[in-house]
């Protein structure tokens, strides 16, 4: 039980959405890597760390833009809001994640979620000194720090995305003429590729998201490991970017900050409160995955989590 | 003192903004209704009723954009979600508030604060036996019973507004022929102008806020006047796109959903807690009150009150 | 036989595109005007007057969009080219007749062939002193003159057309925000609703094409009708604007001035040697008649008129 | 005297547009070619081949984007119209010649004139055996038969572009994810880079400009260099486009095919009569010649060279 989430509730919640078996893999990776697509998983972890499950809470997939947020937050604590916002607007979009298109007049990456976004942030990790390597080396100690064990790239996901990154060496050529890259495009949007590689199960993208609930802070425990501002701007951005051009409906339905990747795994932040994360492997066409956003929907339905309801604060009894 | 907040922190905050004389009153009405342009009034109303205020917070103001949620609000509550979403989007928009463009594929207007959203809102109030007289009667009810007096409109201002709405007469036009305008375009126009005209003070505006904080019951009583769904939505709209293309820094800083108006009006709402107003006249280039927007901005820094912070939650103390 | 043009050649291209049956008609205007949908013709009128023609070529049809060129002309020989660029851009467009978007930075219509265009033309017609009619009768009389007759109007036309001028409407206002529109907006939409209204026949039409081949000289006389500056931006704007956004493919393939009307019309212009014209209902998704087009299209290529093309110029012989 | 054009005329058309030195020479090539600002030089050849030329006529500078024609041409000749319209557009196009779009739907490059296309052109030539060099080999001949005599490229020019090159690889990028390059995204920059950076003369590129006037073929003789159909969809592009977003205006008041290049050359074509050449390195804001274009619009004032107007068909008399 977390806060007042039993594994029967979240069992309950993935019965509901389990017929649900509309969608499809992601084409450039369904005939490599080769994902259950049945696989159904939701997990949620509170501010000291307790974690509840249910379903295939321990299969792994790729982080992929799910890792943004994070990455994100690591450059803003890096380099600071100003800095980052030279090259990263904080523009809600209704764009597609891939969107070819930089804010007029400054060249920027519209937000962090979108790939321009996380590519300009993924080069902003680090300084002058550091290569591709010692870069990718602190995203990955990041996401070890926050999943609590060392963390693998699936070898065979990079070489695909590889194959695949026209638009991302698009975007990142046009960042590096606007001077909106701080490193070279091709050594960026490679380290970027070994980034969304990085492989976590639910249990564990539910402990990130406490992190992000926390304010930074890792769940059970005093240590930051993301400084606070940070973190409202990652989970402002998420709030209403996380979801690709869902985002409105999101906005309305769930009201919670979110993320998604082409993998299929989605995790939420109730702030103050608790992380949950969810995974099954179909996608809509905004590239969110079917179940996993439905099952966070039946959550913040039935416990009224929407952070801009009344019942969500101070003990407002439901109405109409 | 309201839910901790004295008339002395916000005459504090007040002082601390008065000196940004920046911006410009909007021209198609200054020279009309000849607001004072050094004008600044500060207001916050709590879920029982109780309002402290500092500086000019007795002078009138047209309601003008500060109307769309309420309106929108209405139509959700008679008409029903699925029925206002046919004519009216979700979706987070970068755009000016009067950018002639509908959505895509749908033809409805993006989203209920823009100008084409309100227009269609607007024409949603009542049912076809309403004309444009019935249907505005219906509209100044919601609006007095919000205040808790009557409603006057400034007819000067329908007057300036019905000479310059060329603009809107387009959005209308076109509303009408995608068929997501309920009624006539000249009457909706004529309506919605009146609408805008309709005027209030600061401390009125903090108790309208108030109703929304509350989830739609009047402020002190158990009266409810909004149905619940009804303000989730319009007050999830205000946090996307309240303050027109500044949506996205607004989100970041102060994390509230506002609303503003071109008469230099501006409301926020703390969800569960208070709602907030602030009025004066200069706008900055985006047409949000300059130093309303700089009131509340510091009153949500001061107070913690962004919805996604940890330490409006739970009450964490202080981080980096 | 006109610049060596036999009514023979005429027939026999009308029998190679006549199996073509596809393309609709435009829906508003078939319920009510019942034009037979398989009604085909062609003609031809050389500098001096002399028609050839084939087909159904005394069928009358709304000129529609084909008056644009000419009120185009009308207005800039009236009140110059200066005045006019102030209202009416010169930039080739791809987008649709009817797209909603004017020149940003200017608010001028993109050019005079699209819907905002041929409002912003039909306004500058007369001087202040003139009303909806008597600008009007100007219109009529140019329209008389390129004939030869009175012209009348189809009043069930106007009417099913002011039924469905919703976005013309919302186009008049924007151009009236804009400073643009010389007169009201409702008074504009009006006389381009009667404007669009005016029937000729094919042979006409083609007659009406050569005062613009001869650079604004009545065929067979010395009578100047428009002038020729005028002549050549009217020329110069139907060559890359004048078939909607099929005009990339129509300047490469067919390379003549031309301007199609969705009552199924269409002429071209060879300039300093022919008009032509042709008539067919059922129209392409572009609003093209489908027939017509194909019909010049077979002329342009049988006689070389291309006007880039060294074979329409020096006598060249055929080449690959 | 060449068609009745002798080197006094355009001497004085010179000195008409020498005291015009407003613009700016291209900044990244400023820096390290230090073209003369001051040079100016006009020129024309005929069909026969003679050439009249004035001003700095022998001083040679970087084709640039006044390759792309001819290279389009090429590619035409080389794969057939339908194989060429499967990746570039043939729409008119007001946007600037670097802009990050694709024609929606299809992917394709707009046209052959904006950078998209003139990559996706010079990808064309050659086939699945050659490789960069050997394709630009071909693309050098090409030139070489056109001016008569090897053309060299400059080294350092093409070292500057590719320091300068993250638009066009972000272009080739987006070209090569839709499918619509035909080799690797580097190889084709690059090879790009030394098509831009071949060398002529202003007598050279008039001469290059009279073999398009000739329908293709080399200017004093027989030899076809170029099919005419390939001419006339590289004329008919540089028509609608050539002048970039300034294609508007150059289609009325000059109405010639054309085509720049940021180097500050200019040529045109005369079909059927002669080709016009001209050089000054200041540009305007669109990145044309400022006194080049003046001096070609001046030659087509005085000549009455618009393919439109009818005083340049069948010998009418000057009018209005």
């Amino acid at each position: 039980m977390t806060d007042g989430i039993s594994a029967d509730l979240l069992q309950d919640i993935l019965d509901e959405v389990r017929e649900d078996s509309s969608g499809e893999l992601v084409p450039h990776l369904a005939d490599y890597v080769h994902p259950n697509p049945d696989a159904l998983a939701l997990a949620v972890c509170d501010l000291d760390g307790h974690v509840v499950s249910a379903g295939d809470d321990q299969i792994r997939f790729d982080l992929q833009s799910a890792s943004k947020p994070f990455v994100y937050a690591l450059a803003l604590d890096q380099k600071g809001v100003d800095e980052v916002a030279k090259r990263i607007g904080v523009e809600p979009s209704g764009d597609p994640f891939n969107e070819i298109s930089l804010e007029a007049g400054t060249g920027r990456a519209p937000n962090a979620l979108v790939n321009a976004g996380a590519l300009a942030a993924h080069a902003l990790v680090g300084d002058q000194s550091d290569d591709e390597d010692s870069r990718f080396e602190q995203i990955r100690a990041l996401f070890a720090r926050l999943v609590g064990r060392e963390v693998e790239v699936d070898q065979e996901v990079i070489d695909i995305e590889a194959r695949n990154a026209h638009r991302n060496q698009a975007l990142a050529h046009l960042l590096a003429e606007e001077g909106n890259l701080a490193d070279d495009p091709h050594r960026v949007v490679a380290g970027y590729g070994r980034q969304c590689a990085i492989r976590v199960d639910t249990r564990e993208l539910a402990r990130m998201a406490a992190t992000l609930a926390a304010g930074g802070r890792l769940p059970g425990g005093d240590d930051r490991l993301l400084g606070r501002k940070a973190v409202r701007y990652a989970t402002s951005v998420m709030f209403t970017c996380g979801m690709y051009d869902a985002a409105g409906d999101w906005v309305y339905q769930v009201g919670l900050p979110a993320k998604s990747g082409v993998s299929g795994c989605l995790f939420a932040v109730v702030p103050g409160r608790f992380g949950v994360a969810a995974y099954s492997p179909r996608l809509d066409d905004h590239g969110n995955s079917v179940r996993a956003a439905a099952a966070i929907e039946a959550l913040s339905d039935r416990l009224d989590l929407h952070v801009l309801d009344t019942a969500s604060h101070h003990g407002f009894g439901p109405a109409t």
